[in-house]
């Protein structure tokens, strides 16, 4: 249906039947949830094993004790093993606690105070401090510049990634702009990979930014693909190297959608200049993380083909979720006006945009039959969508039956809201 | 052997003996280390069980899945037990991730960056901020003032705490004074316990000092007696709540010398306004801590008679190690005017005071026979001992032949230098 050529009359008769259906909704008091980009608990059993798989066995291959104090950045072999995940060398990891966002936090709250060359090199030194935004991207990603009062610059993203162009003139033109968040690899939440070039372009901002510059490159679905043919991610840390660049990139990953959410293991790769800062300012909070979890985690993977195997039997669980809400939007919208979507190869999300001005009443109208979305604007610095129309839909907790009512739903949810806004109703 | 009475012919003969016995110990090619307050290999052998404690049961009491995100505070059987060993409602828990540092760190940078009540009461914004450090004192609580630019005032410590006098007098006199850090019972390094009336003063503290002042009482030996009738503490909490001061207190523990000490439990005890100030902020670095090992730590000791009974096996391997040192200590300077020490009924530190001027040269003759101490100064703000004579003994790690090797040693050190100063060499 396009309702930009329907008549009034045709989009009276429409309305009359989807404000039926949405009644029906409302009597069924529906209680759905397609709100967070977390793990089912079938995907979480997979990793069940985790738990008891050191039998005492509790030291590291060069004899350290894990149980002990020290080690701040992690054990060999954990390095050895999530380098892989990452693509920099063993030498450029850093293993930490349960959340790669402890890390992401730490790494732009030590540049922005201590400053990654010195005292002198202080973001907070130089007054005003800003950061580039992808939109729409990771609101936890704008949650720690919100904290530590950086200024978000939105910039677009098509299905290459963030638009060069426009990165690079703005770094050229502003000096105070100090780094650049990026989901590479099916991007949070439009599921996108950045196209080699884009890559490249990445490794290069280095040579046109500051000393001071630095991309916050958070590949936390590097492994995430829901089939084998998706597409690949050029490698940053080394075009970096090509370029000379290596201290403008910070690489994070975690396994938090690998075994359990919450017991993970955070990671980071990134220069020798680089993780000797970082540590000197970590040392300060902590003797070190959890070594125990992380000889668990090597232990349970046994090297990178066992976690490469073990991301299949994920994806064999969020595949049949991810078609499903496909499949209610191809239906749905199809051939119409209403919206368009992307279709991940991986990741956790799929991203919809909605007519402009619509996110909001759509998610309300949802809510008030009982289904959780995420609150509109959460894609976009400081909460706020200019056109008010990108909604993400989560599908990987639900099960493929509350997937489906809530995709119903949400179908006639932003029918209702287009054709309401078209009657001007 | 009183050195200030002896005569020069005396001191000749038994430096003759000292530098033969020191040269013999050069000879010996020792490798010794008395430096780290960390648990042996057989306390973390106490807690083996940990890894597998959960049979697959991963699910907390009120149903929570503890594998996936979430709870940024911690689990409710983990605050139920460990507010026990803090003193505060369950109500008043966080448990975090293995480290109290983190917390700590956390504590004072959300305070001075952020502000405990709102942007406005930001310690920063008052320019100069300043700290209370009882000493001798923990280096890395002097760390993170110094990360944060937080000037440190020493204050004199006696048996029975921090001179409370001088700590009121210069609260009262001086508002850029925010915090002070306490280790309250088995002091580091001194092991003494702090006496009710000044735990009755410090609850009072915050009735003189501003409102954004917080005392940082880092209970870490709480539970970690080396004996049944050691001292008790009084509870801190229960006389802030009488006293209407509870905003003031910030109460921190952990299970890194209870379990794993790397792979442990960390906690705090606060008021519900500061837990609130504390989780807004905490919510910007991560989504919850690891709850598995939360739920574990609970499974394995049940409750919190299960926890004593668990200290009682360290107390077990931990006295003879304590007394082997006292007993040189003993041996070597009762009856003399060579140095002082603390005989401590719990934590894991003996703190010896030299004749003022040697624990540097101390600290060097026994490195240059092989036996490694903590850095003189270590025990003080900016690693300055003004009088140069605290030496902390940690004799938890090393083996009880290792130990009476060690001291052995330090003795003649300590005597040797103590000579030398004397005579003048």
């Amino acid at each position: 249906m396009y309702i930009d050529q329907a008549s009034a009359q045709e989009l009276q008769a429409q309305l009359a039947e989807l404000e039926n259906q949405y009644a029906g909704f409302k009597a069924a008091k529906l209680n759905l949830d397609l709100t967070r980009g977390k793990p089912s608990a079938a995907q979480l059993d997979l990793s069940d094993g985790l738990d008891g798989i050191l039998s005492g066995a509790y030291k590291a291959e060069d004899g350290t004790d894990c149980r002990n104090y020290g080690g701040l950045d992690g054990i060999a072999e954990a390095k050895a093993l999530f380098s892989q995940v990452l693509g920099v060398k063993p030498s450029e990891m850093l293993i930490g606690g349960n959340a790669s966002l402890t890390l992401m936090f730490q790494m732009v709250a030590f540049a922005h105070l201590f400053g990654v060359r010195g005292a002198d090199s202080a973001w907070s030194k130089e007054g005003k401090v800003k950061f580039l935004c992808p939109v729409p991207g990771y609101d936890r990603h704008f949650g720690i510049c919100e904290e530590l009062g950086i200024e978000m610059i939105p910039v677009a993203m098509d299905d290459n990634g963030p638009v060069m162009d426009e990165v690079e003139e703005k770094v050229k033109s502003d000096p105070t702009i100090k780094g650049i968040w990026c989901v590479p690899r099916f991007s949070n939440p439009t599921g996108i990979v950045y196209s080699d070039e884009v890559v490249d372009r990445i490794a290069r901002l280095g040579k046109i930014a500051g000393a001071n510059f630095r991309v916050m490159w958070d590949n936390a679905y590097a492994v995430h693909a829901l089939s084998p043919d998706a597409p690949q991610l050029a490698n940053l840390m080394e075009l970096a190297r090509e370029h000379g660049t290596e201290d403008s990139v910070v690489i994070f990953g975690s396994t938090s959608k690998v075994t359990f959410a919450g017991s993970g293991l955070a990671f980071m790769g990134t220069s020798a200049a680089n993780l000797e800062f970082f540590k000197r300012h970590l040392g300060m909070c902590t003797i070190g993380p959890d070594k125990v979890n992380q000889l668990r985690h090597v232990k349970f993977f046994g090297d990178f083909d066992g976690l490469l195997s073990h991301m299949e039997k994920h994806a064999e669980l969020l595949k049949p979720r991810f078609d499903a809400v496909l499949q209610h939007l191809q239906e749905g919208f199809a051939d119409s006006d209403l919206g368009t979507w992307t279709v991940p190869h991986g990741g956790y999300f799929v991203s919809f945009d909605a007519r402009p001005g619509l996110a909001k009443d759509i998610i309300r109208l949802a809510s008030e039959v009982g289904v959780k979305l995420t609150p509109a604007g959460a894609t976009f610095p400081y909460g706020n969508d200019p056109d008010d129309k990108n909604i993400r839909l989560a599908p990987s907790f639900p099960s493929l039956a509350d997937i489906n009512k809530t995709m119903e739903v949400f179908v006639v949810c932003v029918k209702l809201s287009s054709i309401r806004q078209k009657i001007g109703q």
